[in-house]
């Protein structure tokens, strides 16, 4: 089985995959789109794919891809981001005076480095990638900062474990697949919707949940590709595909200009 | 006048603050909340931050920094973003082997990309870091992707303007003040609300703007920190600060944990 990751290896998204699929092989991939199109075209069964994080919010990319390509959502996966600050083997932290990793994980360790004054943060592409770039150039003055993943890929060395400022830190990523069977304990639902831009219209399109006393868990709006003024919707409800569920789906795409349910599958926290 | 910015000079939203405020001095800041902290504590004027870009989505730190910070939204702005292939004085396009930008930089202008095979495509931090780099190390076989406003911040040269896939491609930036005065011609309101977790309760939440013909332009939901289960939902309407809107916020304040009135301004779209 193969399973396609947008990102170099040892990234957090390799740690997704192989949190949920363990015994696949991951092909990672430079663009996203790249990630998606693996698996609409069949050249990989699943794509691991993050899509919110919890202090950084949704990744509005993966929600238009998903929209885009004829997959379908199998399973969602909470991982608890762990920030980690690596070196090449033998180097110490008192030898460290750069540190190199994404804008966002600099900005998500903020108080290790206020304690470390004397180690310069330096934005870098990507976390995983910082590692990596570090080993390749011998770097002996440097350390990057990324998931435990990166070291084992890289065969570098964990200095210090666990350096973000915020555990409530989570990314919820999905297995993306080209067919899913139906899931007996699948009990939330995400769906994508377009809206005529008129007063009142979301609220209708809520309606038609509230009604059936079903709770939403995320709502999110997206301008659409070339019509500034229309919107997509992004919904998840907790329902599997139960009556109540498909009556809220068929009231929905009598008011949407289109519906598509993305996934339906078991909530990662119950 | 002092406007403070997230990122490199000459980046876009160093472009935007000189079109919104041609007169003032702009001061970098490495993280945004840097950026928002010199406005609360008046060592700036005002600030100038991204806040949605049409294709990438939006800039979720940025809401909740609205919302911690006790400022208020003066106007928002629309920037058309547009993506240019800079390089050294002197240097040539058929020169160039490798082009260095932000990974959505890149991705956005994968057509160019496309009929230039010669030029690999080196993922960078920053968009106007990238021109900064090229001319600090002196390379002439590199160019980086910008805004045209680096190429005079950096003394570099424009060897191809819009290259970007879409020109549907605009991000809205927010003028912050820690205090706004009244505007005649406001007509659009930003808010933040948080409710609690019971099934139907947005659809009540969206029932005071539906029930008074008040249109949404934007809604968001953002989980709250520390608190997985509960989000603080953004939302922007149609008025100003009118009757019908005011007795709008006061009905959802019924609803609602809090509600917090991020500004009320012109609407950059007629």
């Amino acid at each position: 089985m193969k399973v396609s990751i947008q990102g170099e290896l040892g990234s957090f998204s390799h740690q997704a995959a192989e949190e949920l699929l363990p015994k696949a092989k991951v092909v990672p991939c430079a663009a996203s789109a790249d990630v998606f199109e693996k698996v609409s075209s069949g050249a990989v069964d699943a794509a691991v794919v993050p899509i919110e994080n919890s202090l950084a919010g949704s990744v509005a990319e993966h929600f238009d891809l998903l929209l885009a390509h004829d997959v379908r959502v199998e399973l969602e996966h909470e991982l608890r981001i762990v920030h980690n600050l690596i070196a090449a083997p033998g180097v110490k932290l008192s030898q460290i005076r750069h540190v190199l990793s994404h804008p966002v994980a600099l900005a998500q360790c903020r108080d290790f480095l206020r304690k470390h004054p004397q180690i310069r943060p330096e934005p870098f592409y990507d976390t995983a990638g910082s590692v990596k770039h570090i080993m390749e150039a011998g770097l002996r003055d440097t350390a990057g900062i990324a998931s435990k993943r990166a070291v084992g890929q890289y065969g570098a060395r964990l200095l210090e474990a666990g350096i973000e400022d915020d555990k409530q830190n989570f990314t919820r990523f999905f297995i993306v697949k080209k067919k899913v069977k139906p899931q007996k304990d699948a009990n939330k639902t995400s769906v994508a919707f377009a809206l005529k831009n008129q007063p009142g219209v979301l609220f209708k399109a809520l309606s038609v949940f509230a009604l059936r006393d079903i709770s939403l868990s995320k709502i999110e709006s997206r301008p659409m590709r070339g019509r500034p003024w229309e919107y997509v919707f992004y919904v998840d409800f907790l329902r599997g595909d139960d009556e109540a569920a498909r009556n809220a789906l068929k009231h929905l795409s009598e008011i949407a200009e289109f519906v598509k349910v993305l996934g339906v599958y078991p909530a990662a926290r119950k």
